[in-house]
């Protein structure tokens, strides 16, 4: 007998017809002699529907009441799954983020988990029962309702995984499982049986955009093996886990892609310590995320340029911030480009095999891409380029490295 | 400065645009110096459509897993009340059931409150705040969901009442008060500025449906006054209290009814010991609530006949029910009619007048319509008519008795 933590995303239980299919799933598990805790997420589109409500009422409406609105989507999905469960001879019981007693920090609509205490499970667990658990959402040490941002019931389900020891934790989602690029780029993308917790948190951050890189991070934290599979296929998904199952020649895991970035460059800036942070420090206080940061000097004259990448959101006011540092630090100009894309080759083996980086640069070349800025990992590569380059790079670089179903590895 | 805990129901929150004209009236009685406590109802629609898509799911959902589903509406309001008070300028703060730590049994869909803890709720009072709270909900002792039925908002708002020991309850509602009768039938119908707790509780059993019964015995056990006045226009509404501020010359309040009654009758019942038992027992195991009882004899031949009222959605099983009892007891038959419709005079100070009686019947046979049952009770006086009569006895009686705006006491 095994335990398993299984999360159902918003498209997974988004009609009364796909919540009684995942009850079905969650009956085969059960019937093969296991004991489930199901996560889910709030039906598709009623966090949106709700958000619009409380926008209707107040564009900048409490953080906190905030989370007590949208808690409601995922314990509407819990009670309506615990129903689909227990009408096909499920014993099943739903439970609250208080029920299970996911304690987190105050940071309404960004909460971190803090520890799951699992008395309240386990009771029910050793009653028989699947307990169904409203995801996404948690309570603070003064009892207020918190939800852990978007996402969140992905890291709930790893936490709760966590908390319980469970043999796996099973994220079902509208892919069959993680894939060496976006099959919508390039339809010879294959299917990956394992991928490290390393290389998964690149492909996540980078854009394929199968599991929210907190939960990957998290699972990864505590080893909990995770695994992702299709709400709507048979198959066994891509199991993320410590151990490096791959064969030997297998390098690349797969091909990440990020279509909404914008770069921005300050030039001409003169060098001294902490010219980077002060450059960097408006930005981040303004709550934008810094991707790739690029520095090079001049030479000779004293003075520096700096690249970094934000998402395109947050170009236009990063341009700004940029504008009133490059006066203040008397630099000559900024120039921004956002119609540019990030392409990473990503993989655990890269670190001894050189040859990955003339590969990938060569590919590019020979196909007429431009490459503007490099950044590298120990495990992955990635370059940005212009945008419209995007699909033709990814299917370049899959192909020369081998990764699609019907090819051997070349490097 | 007193303290007034506020009830708004579902069609008083019934949109973006009613949730903020409830903001603004608490805020007029916060600008007044007062502290609030609000209790709210879900959005007129969501319990009902929350319970479609369990319905749709299975006929026979589990209570507890309904109770889970049905008070995320509530919750919903909380948040968007508490949204619409911080946006003028109020400070507010939403708690659900287990936050205000509102203590029930578990009978699930009909819990009845077992207490109130007012730590958390005081401490959020003395911090300045409204505090708006999702009403129709609680714990019971495992810490699972409860709701406590339909219109349990009220209760949820007096039983609040009581534990703060607030000046006053006001329940706000579509009405402007509680009349002498149904507006919609007698245009004349008169608002009461005072009415005793008694009174309501015949008032409001009797068919006038603008306080939930359960919320006024709650509210005369603890000596809360309470106070329904409309959402929807200024005015001071009724005021419900032990107090009878009535001048003596107005021996009846009002005049009661209800149209979705049906009357069952068992005929030739051999009189024994326990007979009227036996047969309500069945009744009573089916959850029917059994209203008007009579039970005559036919004199000297040993036989009775029992006839007693149920709501009309219970008629057919009922009459199974009594069908059955019948070849039991080896009764004569089973006569049924639920085409009938109550009609009460009500009010405290007729004990002590003989003459509402004879001026009921009177009136009744003056317009033509034919008594079926009476029933009567120290301060109402009830008979069961044809529901075609409804209309023109309720408005006979309330001339009769003199209860319009514009006349005067007549008896």
């Amino acid at each position: 007998m095994a335990l398993y933590v299984q999360k159902y995303g918003g498209t997974s239980v988004g009609s009364i017809e796909r919540i009684e299919a995942v009850a079905q799933r969650v009956k085969c598990t059960r019937d093969n002699g296991h004991q489930v805790v199901v996560v889910v997420s709030a039906m598709s589109g009623e966090t949106n529907r709700l958000l619009g409500i409380a926008k209707d009422l107040d564009d900048s409406a409490s953080r906190r009441e905030i989370d007590v609105l949208i808690a409601t989507g995922e314990q509407v999905t819990a009670a309506l799954l615990s129903i689909a469960l227990q009408k096909i001879g499920v014993d099943a019981v739903s439970m609250t983020g208080d029920q299970v007693q996911l304690k987190t920090d105050s940071r309404h609509g960004k909460a971190r988990i803090q520890c799951v205490e699992t008395e309240n499970i386990q009771r029910q667990l050793d009653n028989d029962n699947v307990i169904v658990v409203a995801g996404f959402q948690g309570r603070d040490e003064d009892n207020n309702i918190t939800t852990l941002g978007r996402g969140g019931s992905d890291t709930t389900a790893v936490a709760i995984a966590a908390a319980l020891k469970a043999d796996e934790c099973q994220i079902y989602t509208d892919v069959n499982g993680v894939y060496t690029t976006d099959p919508r780029v390039e339809p010879r993308a294959r299917k990956l049986d394992h991928i490290t917790f390393e290389e998964m948190l690149e492909m996540a951050s980078l854009g394929a955009k199968v599991l929210q890189i907190r939960s990957v991070e998290y699972a990864g934290k505590y080893n909990v093996p995770l695994r992702v599979l299709s709400s709507f296929e048979e198959g066994t998904g891509t199991l993320i886990s410590y151990e490096d199952v791959k064969m030997e020649s297998t390098v690349i895991s797969g091909i990440a892609f990020n279509r909404d970035e914008a770069s921005l460059t300050i030039s001409g800036v003169p060098d001294k310590p902490l010219t980077a942070a002060n450059i960097l420090t408006p930005i981040g206080d303004a709550d934008i995320d810094v991707d790739v940061i690029v520095q090079n000097s001049h030479g000779s004259d004293g003075l520096i340029d700096l690249t970094f990448t934000v998402h395109r959101d947050d170009y236009r006011a990063a341009r700004k911030l940029l504008e009133h540092t490059c006066t203040e630090l008397s630099a000559k100009d900024v120039q921004g480009n956002d119609r540019i894309a990030k392409i990473s080759v990503v993989g655990v083996g890269m670190w001894n095999h050189p040859g990955v980086a003339k590969t990938m640069f060569e590919t590019l070349g020979n196909e007429g891409i431009n490459i503007q800025l490099i950044s590298t990992s120990e495990i992955k590569i990635s370059v940005i380029v212009d945008e419209k380059y995007l699909e033709l790079g990814v299917r370049a670089l899959h192909s020369a490295f081998g990764l699609a179903a019907d090819e051997n590895c070349v490097n």
